[in-house]
């Protein structure tokens, strides 16, 4: 049986947000899955009484301390040994659990999926990536978006790599496009680091390349994987979030600036390390969780990661 | 008297909204300001047929060829002597203007910027900029967005002075506050170069540093002059610009997205160069060019450049 981990004490509406995700998971998925509630076990069983769930769907592991969001990543792991965090990362290494998920502190999760797990062979350096809204009502997925502030173009073509498996086999993207974020279309175009990625991606037959795009293709659908530095795609990210919020605020109701709640779309993997981790926004509400729960669900089952193992095997 | 050159022949609805542009200024402003009208004579003639202009408020410089958008900037500008770009810097070089606007190729503009004026003496690398719109109305200025690819920490320090000095004599405000674009509030963050460059601009006293800022700053109040390579810059600006092409597909109706409209800014100086060089959105229209005109002579009357060349001379 699939058992996913689930940090019930991340995210700023911890734990009644998780547990109402949990309840809507139940509610419309029907799969053999067992998740392992992780955190303040008196806290989670208050909230678990306001639902009717199917008693062999979870257990309960308690956690008595809790890494808050502001923490130092590393410090806080280190020194918060009990914590939702820190046990959900021993249980997905010890093989107790087949993937974890935390809307809690995002470095510790990135500390903690690079330590605790590891990179998979072959792979230089893990990437996280955040969902871009199109108006056709797809989504395309930026890479890195900040575990790789400083990048090769190595490692945007490891990223471009993660990514279209991952658009292949979770998302159910055929034959996903890659993108090259550039300062212009033209081959020849950019920084020494996409100058340097250009050639590389062009050569990779692992994957699909069209070349590069700019800035205004990005909340396009030009390419279903754009990789980039995570500096850049940092900037980018919170420059998109922050449109969501201007259009909050000006009480803009448009279908498709919705969508740039970025919360809203649950987790993003982070793609490379070992085994299943997925990391949530931090004002996650139940319907992230509900998200973040179905895809951890899709690359366990679709065995993403042996598949990823393959596809790095292959290259070297 | 002030000679100001404009290119009537850049842009997409050349001459027609330069020539409205021109009319719009003199209706204004009563400025003791002499405009010197570059392109094709007839064509600019037929056009000012329409309006009612001061005779003495301007001249035409006939130029008989055209530096087509998507030229190639090194190659157009050299084969093309005669095109209203080349002529525009032969008159400023020579000091027949005081400056030069063009809403045409905006590499060639950079091109010619950078090797017909050249750079003020102690700027290494001059820098183009872009108006980012906040809701309250104000504008901050991102520096660079694309003429600098690849940045040293030094560059953005003189970006950080060039957008000071701005700000302060063209925009007029008081002590504009600097931040560093970056993937992180706290001091430390960032790729090597936003490392780097923290304490430089942290020491530099001929600015107001107000530290790093994220993606979701750059469209809020939070500094008034943000230094990034052009690399990021131009991907911010493109994204920003595709956000108001999506409000206008979407027929979103909003003040603030409105502001979006960068071709309704005017255009943006080519700072750290000898002279004052304005360059112009390829769409502009009657508004830009009057605001282009306007900012030209702004930057003539508070003799920018000799502040520029005080503030790099002191620095040495």
């Amino acid at each position: 049986m699939i058992k996913i981990g689930l940090d019930m004490m991340g995210g700023d509406f911890a734990p009644v947000e998780a547990v109402k995700g949990v309840a809507a998971f139940f509610a419309e998925h029907n799969k053999d899955i067992q998740l392992v509630l992780i955190g303040d076990e008196e806290k989670i069983k208050e909230q678990l009484t306001l639902h009717q769930l199917p008693a062999q769907g979870y257990t309960i592991v308690h956690a008595s301390q809790v890494i808050e969001m502001h923490e130092h990543p590393t410090k806080a792991l280190k020194e918060k040994q009990q914590s939702s965090i820190a046990i959900g990362f021993k249980l997905l290494a010890s093989g107790e659990t087949d993937a974890f998920i935390s809307a809690g502190n995002t470095g510790a999760m990135m500390v903690g999926a690079l330590f605790s797990i590891g990179a998979i062979e072959g792979i230089l350096r893990p990437t996280i990536g955040a969902y871009m809204p199109r108006e056709n009502g797809t989504i395309g997925l930026l890479l890195d978006v900040g575990l790789n502030a400083d990048c090769k173009p190595e490692n945007l073509n490891q990223f471009a790599i993660l990514g279209s498996l991952y658009a292949t086999h979770i998302l159910k993207i055929d034959n996903p496009r890659v993108g090259l974020v550039n300062l212009g279309e033209e081959e020849g175009k950019g920084n020494l680091l996409a100058q340097a990625t250009y050639p590389v991606l062009k050569e990779n037959n692992l994957i699909q390349f069209v070349g590069n795009i700019e800035g205004r293709d990005i909340l396009m659908d030009k390419a279903d994987i754009m990789v980039c530095d995570g500096f850049t795609g940092n900037v980018v990210l919170k420059l998109a979030e922050s449109i969501f919020d201007i259009t909050q605020r000006r009480n803009i109701k448009d279908e498709h600036f919705d969508r740039f709640n970025f919360e809203a779309q649950g987790g993003v993997p982070v793609l490379g390390v070992a085994k299943p981790v997925i990391i949530g926004h931090g004002i996650s509400h139940a319907t992230a969780f509900k998200n973040m729960i179905v895809i951890a669900s899709r690359m366990i089952e679709a065995d993403l990661i042996s598949k990823i193992r393959e596809s790095f095997a292959v290259q070297d």
